[in-house]
């Protein structure tokens, strides 16, 4: 049987401060830094380049842990897998305006069903090599999802936290993979105090965005990925739905270390948070050339996954944002629907509210020039469109009475 | 951008009954054979074994299409898709008894969340590259939603009839895609009828299961994805949820493809056909000795999926059990809830019930003694667990309050 999990040479070096830089020993456990930062783990990118070729990379299974010199887990015995496969690209020619491509890269494949699973398989295995047995989270669906199933298959116990609006089907799948779960009457940050809050009693490790520090090192696989799939030649720009932001921080790593590496040349892909215009901390932030975002009032939207009032890596996102020449931007919850809708009936394609709100994001900034119709774009769909609610349908045929084939 | 849908050489000799053996010519629009049975695509065999190596096809994108020489579509204009990725192989180390390995191919990760897009994009494709423009279907649901999905892709129209007690997430999927749905107050075959009935007022082609010739190729790369994923030495069981019984029959054709070619040798997997113990028309058939089925009365399973209670395909499904020296099984409704619950909470993997239908399959012959714990069997789970439903989950914290974590 095909094997991706076999054993291969290892190259982190430590974990740094993602604020002051300062330097953190490998393999130890490990939440924010000293001040309160995420921590970033380092790798002796020369050795991985060494190690590995693109020719070997071609070789291997198409998942995940092709990925193995780039990720963190040092023992094979340690990685938690549930088939973490390569996400496919898929264009949506009736979307496309002009001769720039336009393309899906459809998360919603991975296991639980968003690119959760990326971080969380990292963040469980880590956790488990690293001898941890109970973790804890907030989660607006997904993470929680993501996070129950790798660490029910770890054997681990999971404490996870819901807003009260988290759609059912999410709570419900979260308590399916083996979790406890609650719902707060309050919003994903207040989650998160609670989790804080609880570790002096119950020890258990939290795996809140940002918080540990392998869900980047998980998430950065996408951008690994997306070179592998344009053969080292990236596309022009890169639309991110950004609540936590882990994702687009994720990327922008792995963009700088091929760089490095000398495995990617030239222009970077311009990076694009994308957020909805009831929670746009990072956008209300990009526009006011802050570092740092304030808490988002009154957060609402229809795309619960960036609905995220406060986001731990804030100036990380706002650095990959400006160092990329990309920016941040909102769209309305009527044009997230509308793009949603649109991309269904005509190519096929259901995404997630989230990743709808990339598509309307696309749509926006071609009308305001921020981006031309002859550039190369991703959106990232970055959960099944099935998670989400769908219209009602009425129509019956009854078949005591005969069909009038024409009304049809 | 890797592309899998370069122009390749066809091997599509011409289609034959698969009752009589009637000889049909290639690349004409076709539903049944003459005698009303389903038509089976045949290929010059030696031609594709001389124009592809597995050296060749290890090189390729890891989806349907990297096997284009096995496939029906001549050009690669027609070929209508949404990312067809190799389905990931997962192992149950917790439900596996014995040294035998427990592996599921969760085929859930497809477009529209089931395999039913394997069979589906093939339709399509073939159906726009013979000049179809309107579609119609009977469907428990996901075979509809991926027809949608094609058929709005390509700007075709489609008609789709579900049974009235088709969940609800289906049928609004369906429509989500693009399609027109009605709900019947009946089930698959009246549907079925339905279809039949309005060909000559809509003039839609009927891409009823087994009723046109391509889908069983497209479910046939089931088949050749477990060679090739597992080296060309095929696993000792495969455990198929049986309605209508295409995947079963198509793999059971891939794997003799590849055995004329000499890709594969020795003995091919047993195949077990399992159904519900609710509707289980091929098992009672496969008991008393039967060539064909007869129809299931009040047929009812939590397992929609499989709730077929008659097969046009029998024959060719009982032939394939029955040349692969498998056998046919039903398993309870209470088994197949219990055996989801299991897998989900201890191996993270949430299966649909169809699929958790294969796991409790797996546990009933062993003790059965029909398999033994030392043979390598695979599960299929056929759709993504979560379009199916969940138990209700009850607990809460109010931020009112202090939260007492010793009670939680």
């Amino acid at each position: 049987m095909q094997n991706n999990t076999t054993d291969r040479p290892t190259f982190v070096t430590h974990l740094e401060c993602g604020k002051t830089k300062a330097r953190y020993a490998a393999d130890q456990l490990l939440g924010l830094s000293d001040v309160g930062s995420p921590l970033i783990v380092r790798y002796d990118v020369e050795g991985i380049s060494k190690a590995l070729s693109k020719e070997e990379l071609r070789s291997r299974p198409a998942d995940l842990w092709r990925y193995r010199e780039f990720l963190p887990v040092r023992q094979t015995k340690n990685i938690v897998s549930l088939g973490e496969i390569m996400t496919p690209l898929i264009d949506l020619p009736s979307m496309q305006k002009g001769q720039g491509r336009l393309i899906v890269k459809d998360e919603g494949r991975l296991p639980t069903g968003s690119f959760k699973a990326r971080g969380l398989c990292m963040a469980v295995s880590m956790a488990k090599e690293l001898g941890v047995s109970k973790l804890a989270m907030p989660t607006n669906g997904n993470a929680g999802a993501a996070m129950a199933a790798y660490a029910s298959r770890a054997g681990m116990e999971t404490y996870i936290f819901c807003p009260d609006d988290t759609p059912e089907i999410n709570v419900r799948e979260i308590a399916a993979q083996g979790a406890k779960v609650w719902r707060v009457n309050g919003l994903i940050n207040d989650c998160g105090k609670i989790v804080g809050g609880g570790k002096e009693t119950l020890h258990w490790f939290d795996c809140s965005t940002l918080k540990e520090p392998y869900r980047i090192e998980g998430k950065k696989t996408m951008g690994l990925e997306l070179a592998e799939q344009f053969n080292w030649q990236l596309p022009d720009v890169i639309f991110y739905p950004t609540g936590g932001g882990t994702g687009l921080i994720g990327m922008w790593k792995a963009f700088l270390e091929l760089k490095e590496m000398g495995w990617i040349e030239g222009r970077l892909p311009r990076m694009v948070a994308v957020q909805a215009t009831g929670c746009a901390p990072i956008v209300k932030a990009y526009d006011n050339g802050e570092q740092h975002a304030e808490l988002w009032q009154d957060a609402h939207t229809v795309a619960a996954g960036i609905r995220v009032p406060a986001a731990i890596g804030d100036f990380l996102i706002l650095n990959a944002v400006r160092e990329s020449n990309g920016f941040a931007t909102a769209v309305s919850d009527e044009a997230i629907m509308d793009a949603r809708h649109e991309a269904s009936i005509k190519d096929g394609m259901l995404m997630c509210p989230e990743g709808a709100a990339t598509l309307a994001a696309y749509q926006q900034e071609l009308k305001s020039g921020r981006i031309s119709d002859d550039e190369d774009c991703i959106l990232f769909n970055c959960a099944t469109g099935l998670k989400y609610p769908l219209p009602a349908v009425d129509a019956r045929i009854d078949l005591n009475r005969t069909i009038d084939y024409s009304t049809l």
